[in-house]
């Protein structure tokens, strides 16, 4: 896989990310991906919200849970751009556990289309938006 | 559609269900989707944790995030079983407006694969629990 | 204690309100209050946002953790008006255990301070707003 | 004060952190407090439940809500010792933006007293971990 790619980012599960289960609570992989989207923007000095231009999550498609993730672990979000449309984006985010990415290492993966918002309308990606994805 | 076919429950969208957006955060949707199965369970005096046999989420399918809600709403969360195997259930769970179930006032929806455990492996789901979902 | 002096709402644990420790997450607590200071507006169809004139929170005093909630349970929470004041007000929430409200059955007390805004500038609180509260 | 006396960390505010007013969420200060504490563990390649020996929160007293944090900001925690008792520690923890330490900058602060315990009994803080608090 080519580095230019994918982003990467790191985040710790504390308590508030855990359940009675002893593991994470299913929908917070959903949080560390969104986290890891931002990032993405935060990296750059750019704001994921830009003069009333921001994404929202239009669907989520095949989301596994693989392996639960445990209190204390330090979890790598790898997000890949599969598709950069007019309006909208289509990304694969992978959480991994940190320093090695065996398969055996993976605890959750989706694919999510972002759609692209001016105030609360879908509008066309500004091209500088366009370029962090690609 | 058959009233035996699918549960309801209610929930009000708090402060913490929202974000700076004004709406209601992406993955809250899927935490409303798990209240409402863990009410099928506490409405017959069960819970959804018994000698150590619960589910767990496997996978999520084609969740759409139709419209977003708001602060002060109050949701209905139907829950619809589709399938029930030997030791995994598949559920279709939408998210409407209070009040009416047009189609219009669809939030979100999704399919959600749960596996059952017996500890920390995947075991049958005993009779009385599969009942629940038939 | 007079039934005009305090207002009650009741709140399920469910498992995002839990963490590995197998209870509720400390901060939790402070949500359910929240919840129930926002059900006094709801319960009489107000919003806590109403024409850009909300409540935030100031200062909390004393709070005291005195026993654990767990998942599954039903969490009552009162609330007493100690003090209104011109821009703020003073409330005693308290987290019962449902149907019994015996001492040992308290799961969590507090004062809270709460400064009223219009806007983001500290404001008089509106006469219908303070009769809320009274 | 002495660089001894207390430890810091640095959290990122996301989506998640904050609700529809635009700001963080008045509860989450204390989430971004209890991460700081975990991170002490962390840092020294422990972990803040240790052979079933832990803290829980018993008061939180003067929680201060100075100024409101935004979306993106990158807070910093800081946590100072003000007693270590034979079962209980009393923390001092400050909210800071980031870079800068300027009494105008402080969005947050209270005292928050600990408990030890072992299994669910109060239990005698082990050498090694009073240290940490030290």
């Amino acid at each position: 896989m080519d580095s230019q790619n994918y982003s990467t980012s790191e985040f710790r599960v504390f308590y508030e990310d855990t359940d009675v289960s002893g593991f994470v609570y299913h929908s917070k992989y959903f949080n560390f991906c969104e986290r890891a989207r931002s990032e993405m923007f935060f990296k750059l000095g750019l704001s994921p919200i830009n003069n009333n231009s921001h994404f929202v999550v239009s669907e989520i498609k095949n989301a596994k849970f693989i392996k639960p993730a445990k209190f204390g672990e330090v979890l790598t979000v790898q997000t890949q751009t599969l598709a950069v449309k007019k309006c909208s984006i289509l990304l694969k985010q992978t959480i991994f556990k940190n320093e090695m990415k065996f398969f055996e290492m993976k605890f959750f993966e989706m694919e999510i289309l972002l759609a692209h918002l001016q105030g609360e309308k879908i509008a066309k990606i500004p091209e500088e938006i366009a370029k962090i994805f690609q």
